[in-house]
Parts: structure tokens; sequence; C-alpha cells
């Protein structure tokens, strides 16, 4: 599951699950495939001194197997609130967001956390109940980006056995019991009423789970493709080829759909209701008629369909494309196109700056995409360790001009992880270490009299 | 739903639920849409005196309607007891067939059924919690072959509130109260018990079958196609080229997989595990390594995996293809290949007799396939009336000879209606009527000095 000889670092919670993923690390350590970087956990604040107790014992378990300790401390509600959504998705956010700051702190590659093959049955169902489609079904995947998954394919069963086998201590969390959360009352009501009439019901789940995330890679690549033709970007804004659409096999119209339109949400939620609109829009709708989607609109234009910000303004600045591998991909004033070298590459004679350059298919997580920049982008160039800085501070630096950096085209990653601020430079992460182990050739080309 | 100006069967149990479609239909049957060709009822012989009453309940409905009656009284208990398969799997073969065979005599071209939304849900659910896959997961479908199920997008609520709206009367069957069926104990309490978590889960449920729906047919159409150079006869048996099957993405490489082994399964089960056990054969199975599957077994022979006969006699006889549209497919001694035609054509100018035929599109439901001749097949030759004859007993009649039967290859649909014999005759069902409505063209080509 991990890159040879990562260096891991381990989030642990305290929990039998998370003590338990520290513990076979630590013994997996001594094959010589990996090395465990460090150990982080995340106070959320939210139940006062338990919460306190619980960071210590993790403190001193980490003292224990003599590993470093990151502990961060997060505000969780003031998050929720601010934004308006739920706890357990701002506390998610948060979490990641500090342990992406920890792995970098302690050099490591690889985050492991400890999901279970019961939370994965888990949220299949939370997300079943919800309406989730095959994308939602597809759960909780094993890796992505540097978070990687080592325990999601045993029970917390055969997890608790190897805790208590051991003697290993751990630490309740008191809110674990309450059913107020969705995910607790999914764990300790539904899924045991469940079992009684189909006693395997978590093993199952997680296997149609697994079936559901195979069946959405290969539908979602496909996709990819399709919109690279259909999903075009204007000055009018993102427009979609309304009669290519219609000529497309359900299961690619809609995915097709939600690409365009997560192109300009910007980490809206986009349901299905939202993709329906579009597709029924480019179906049958009227000339000028107008539907109104999270962060954006949808105008029926001849034999287009237009997305623009509520009111009718194009999207002016941000955009964000798909780039499947191989493939090429417009964007105003670039086309950028990546592809795999199928040969080893003399990497000293690729540039890390310039208009072609080649990173690591290794630690990158496929489907790349092509996007502005946004608030809030880190970026670690070549050849500097460390956490990475701030985008705006590299690209003032490097002297781009401030009408420039709008346009300036990125390649990120599916984590979001930005490859190639382009012509600029790569990123440390996706820097090519050893050519044999896969190579991706990335290549900008400025369109003629734009910017 | 139904083709237009289609015949209709409607098929009434006298619950509620069908007792609503019969007044739908029969309403809509003032515009012209369509016309009743009759009422058919199955008495399943398991309930005494109240299956008794039920039949004379749905006899005097009809009558009260106006409509022919076909009354089906089938052994449930003795099928099941013959195979050993479930009561409710036996008593819907022998519901099918019968309203098959009631279509026939009262020359109706579409069977509708009363499936709500709601059965649906409870399908998904019971389908869910066995493991099927996004094939199990698509559910109930909308139309299969002659079967057309109208209410499918109504709640069972919505459909109670139509009949009670009307005063119209209906029977309670005793046994859906019986939770010894596991449909009933979804419907009675696992569903109630799921809606005080999500109370509108049916209908998301339902939602959910429909884009398993949507992407199973995307992805199997793509298996068909790859399944035609991937999955090979010869002498053998069946051949599965394993290089092949390994570059293919798994969403796809399971249904190839599936597609080897329901060519030769003959309507056994074939499941997830089935299919790993295959896949994992072709991706590092050792030369000569036998799996056991259902009514055959798979073998590694070099780049290849034979499926064969339990005991590793070849499958001589059966084949089973699956033939998309376009495509082309070869079979022992003949190709077969299929295409659309896209101007109307001259139907007189095409023979029904020969080896390049046409038939309609409306009726036909993709994928095609192409088989040899089993047990049990009847056939309806162009120009005949009535509910068909046996296979056997038209061969026999246009004097094909006995060594040449079991290689004929027939033509089938996706509900496993015979389409074509080949350079025999079309089925009266598939005949070209309105060769503006869609017509396929299918040719048969001999392979020299074989056969």
């Amino acid at each position: 599951m991990f890159p040879r000889g990562a260096r891991v670092l381990v989030a642990l919670s305290g929990g039998a699950d998370s003590v338990a993923l520290l513990h076979i690390l630590r013994e997996l350590e001594h094959t010589g495939e990996l090395a465990l970087a460090g150990v982080a956990h995340v106070n959320h604040q939210l139940r006062g001194r338990e919460a306190d107790e619980d960071e210590a014992f993790c403190s001193a378990m980490a003292a224990d197997v003599g590993l470093p300790f990151a502990a961060g401390r997060v505000d969780v509600a003031g998050l929720a609130q601010g934004t308006g959504r739920s706890i357990e998705d701002a506390a998610r956010e948060l979490r990641y967001a500090f342990f992406a700051t920890a792995a970098d702190e302690l050099a490591a590659d690889a985050i492991a956390v400890g999901h279970s093959a019961d939370d994965q049955a888990e949220t299949f169902l939370l997300r079943l109940m919800r309406g989730a489609g095959t994308r939602g079904l597809a759960g909780i995947r094993p890796r992505v980006g540097r978070v990687v998954r080592p325990l999601l394919e045993l029970s917390r069963d055969e997890i608790r056995a190897y805790v208590s086998g051991r003697g290993l201590p751990f630490r309740e969390d008191s809110t674990n019991r309450d059913v107020a959360i969705p995910r607790n009352r999914v764990r300790h009501e539904l899924m045991p009423l469940l079992q009684q009439y189909a006693p395997a019901l978590p093993a199952v789940l997680a296997r149609q789970a697994a079936i559901a995330r195979a069946d959405e890679e290969y539908l979602e690549a496909q996709a990819i493709d399709l919109a690279a033709t259909i999903v075009l970007r204007t000055e009018c804004g993102i427009e979609i080829d309304a009669a290519a659409l219609r000529t497309l096999p359900p299961a690619l119209a809609a995915r097709v759909a939600r690409q365009a339109l997560g192109a300009t949400a910007a980490g809206r939620f986009i349901g299905f209701q939202h993709i329906e609109r579009v597709l029924d829009l480019a179906s049958d709708g009227k000339e000028g008629e107008t539907v109104a989607l999270p962060g954006q609109q949808a105008t029926r234009r001849g034999q287009r369909v237009l997305l623009s910000k509520p009111g009718g303004e194009p999207f002016s600045n941000f955009f964000r494309f798909s780039l499947s591998i191989p493939g090429e991909v417009a964007c105003p004033g670039w086309t950028i196109s990546a592809e795999k070298l199928e040969t080893p590459v003399e990497v000293s004679s690729r540039p890390a700056r310039g208009d072609e350059v080649v990173v690591a298919a290794g630690p990158l997580l496929a489907p790349l995409a092509v996007r502005s920049r946004q608030r809030g982008d880190r970026f670690r160039p070549l050849g500097m360790g460390g956490r990475g800085r701030k985008l705006q501070d590299f690209l003032v630096d490097r002297k781009v001009a401030r009408s420039e950096r709008d346009r300036l085209p990125l390649v990120v990653d599916r984590d979001d992880r930005i490859v190639w601020v382009v012509g600029q430079s790569v990123a440390e992460d996706f820097r090519v270490t050893e050519p044999l182990q896969g190579v991706i050739l990335l290549k900008a080309r400025r369109l003629g009299g734009v910017g």
C-alpha cells in the first residue's frame, strides 16, 4: 500500500483502531518496507477535559514507541458555525489539514489512518440513505493522495482482537455512544438491526463499495475524456455542447455534466437533482431558459448550455478542467498536455523550469486537473524542504505580474495538490528520483496572441 | 412506455396494485394509445380456498370491465421441490411463463404488471444484503421484453390513494404478512425501521436503482464488445485471453469474465466469488491450475483460461455469445452480425428466409445473443399465429438434419426470446411492420469447410 521505503506519519486518536494501526506499522517497520516518521493527534476541543486526556494518552504512547509527536488543536465549532457545515464535516476538514501540515513538518510521504471495513460499511449505509449514486457508494478509498488506510479490509472485531491480544491500552471516546451523531446511530442501532437479516452485512457492504469504486473509476475516466471535447471554456463562461451530451449513454452524460458543474462549483456539493436539471436543459430546454445551481446558473443558448455566475456574469477568473493521461486540455491562453513516458528518461535533460517538465508518476493520484490559483494554495518548489509556502509569496518572488497570476495554469492531482506551477516549477513532492518507476511528461503551450 | 397502439395484457393478482393498474390502463385506453387484450391471473395453488377466491374475484373484475380473462394454475411447490429453488423463485418463473402463453393466445404485444417504487426499493435492499453488485442493485427494470411496469415510479401510497379514491375493491393476500418470506420481512419490518433514519428512503433507493441501471447498461455494453475478441470458442471449449483480460480496468474485466461464464453456465447463478476466481486465475494462476465453478470449471493453460465441463470435457454442444448492435460474433461454423439500418428499407426486398434478414428494432431488447438450441425452446415462425410451437417440431418440419440441429445458431434477445432461427425463419414477434420505426439487419455467413 505504501511507496517502497515510505516515511509514514500515523494518525492516532487514541481509540482501539488507531492504536492497532500504530503498533501494526511499528512491526512492519522491521521489514524495511517503510519507516515511521511520527505520530499526529488532533484535539478537536469539543469534549473538554476528556479530549485533553486523550491528547496526553497519545503523547505518552508516541514516546513509548519512540516517535516524534505532533499535536494540533483545531476550532471545529468555529468553522462549522462560520460555514454552516456539520460538526463532523468541519472536524474532518480541519483534521486532514492538520495531518498534511504535520506530514510536511516531519517530512512524511504518507499519512496512515485507521479506518476499518466496518467504517466502510457504515459510510456506505449513510451515503445510501442520502442517495449518493455510484460515486457515493464507492465509499472510503484505500488511498487518497498521501492518506493511506491500511486497515480498511479488516473488521473492527479483528482489530479489537489484535489490541486485546497484545494488552494494548486505548481510549473510549464518550461521544462514540452519542446517537445524535448520524454515524453513531448507524453503528450502534441500524447496523446491528440489519445484521439480524444479513449477519455478514458489514463485509457484504464493504465489497459492494469496492465494486462501486471500480465502476466509478472507469466511468469517471471515460467522462473526463469526453468532457475535454464537450465542455468548453469561452469568453462567456463554461459551455456544454448540448447536442453532443444528448448522444451519450445516460451513465456518461450525467458524469460529463457533473464535470462541467464541478469546474465552477468550487467545492460545493453537486447532487443528482442538479445534474438532472442540466441534462433536462440540454435535452429539451427552451432558448434562454435558466436554472439555478450551487454557486452558478445554467442557461440554454442555442445548442449550448452556458454555465455562469448566479445573475449571468461569466466566470472570468477561476477555471478547472480535468486532464487525463494521456490527454490535452485547453484553458484560457494555454493548452496543457500530459502523457506517461514508457521509456526511462534522462532526468537531467528535462529541466523543472520551462514549458516541458517531467514528474514522478508514483506519488501522483490520477486524474490530474488544470486550474487557476485559489486562496490558501500552498506549494513546495523543487528543492525546498519543510512544509511549503504560500503560492502567492512564491509568485511574487518569481516576479509573476499581478495581472498574470489569476490566469496562470496550475496542474493539480486528484487530491488537489499542486504538481506544477506552469512555467515556474514542479513541486518537490513529485520530483523524479527514480526514473524507472514511471514518469509523466507535462507540456504547456501558450496560445498565440493571448495573455 | 408501450409501443404505439400496443395490445396489452394486464396481470391481475387481485391486490390493490394490480387493481389500480387495470383501471389506470382502462382509462388510458380512451386516448387510443393502447388497447387492452385481456386480463391474466395466476393461481399459485399455495393458499387453498383463499387463492380460489382471489381467482373468482379477478374473473369477476375482468368481466366487469368487459375483458377476456385467462386463468392459469401452476405447480409452484412441485417446481421448487424438483429444482431445489425457493418458492418465490419458482412462482416467479411459472407466473411469467403463464403470462407469456396468455399473451400469445390473446395476441397481446405487451404484458403489464403492477410493480411500484416500493417494490423497487425492497428489491434493492434484498439484493444489497445478498451482495449483488451494481448489476443486482439495478433492480426491477421498467421494461423487459414484453413485460412492462407502468407503475414503477409511483409509491404504494399513491397507488392505494387511487384505489380508495375510486372505491375499487381489492383483495389482501394473507401471506403478505408472513415475515418468514424475505420480501415481507423487508417490507413490514426493515423498511419502516430504516425510514426512521431516512423518511424518503423508498424514493431514494428507487433512484439509486435507476442510477445503477444506467451504469450497468453502459458497462455491460462495453464488456460485450470486448468479450467478442477476448472470449473465444475453440475445439477445447471456451477460452479467455488472460493477457488481454489483465489489461482491462477492473470494472470491465469482471464483466467480461461474467460474459464468459454466462456463455456456459446455462442459467446458473454467477456470483462475485466465481468471477474473482476466474480473474485470479487469469492474473496469477499456475499452469494447469483448475477452479470449480457453477456447472463448469476453469483451467489456466498458457496465456489462456479454459472453461470446460466439470471434469474437463469440452462444451461440445451448447454455446452462447453476446452480439452487440452493430457487432459480429463467431460461433462454431458461422459468423453472425447485426447492424441497425438507418434508412428505411424495402421490406419485400429482404426475405425472411435465407442468410440475411431484417427484424423490427422496436420489440427487441438489446443486447442480442447467438446461442445453440436448448430444451424447451419455443418459436413462432413468421406468419404463424397463436402461441408458437416447439422449436424441435419446427426443425423437423423444415427437414434440418438431426446432426445439424445442435449447431444451428439462434439469435435471441435479452429476454431470451428467439428472434431468428438462422437460415430458416425470423420470429413473427419481430416481423417488420413499419419500416420507419427502425430495423435491424442480421447476417449469417457459413464458415468454409465446417458443418
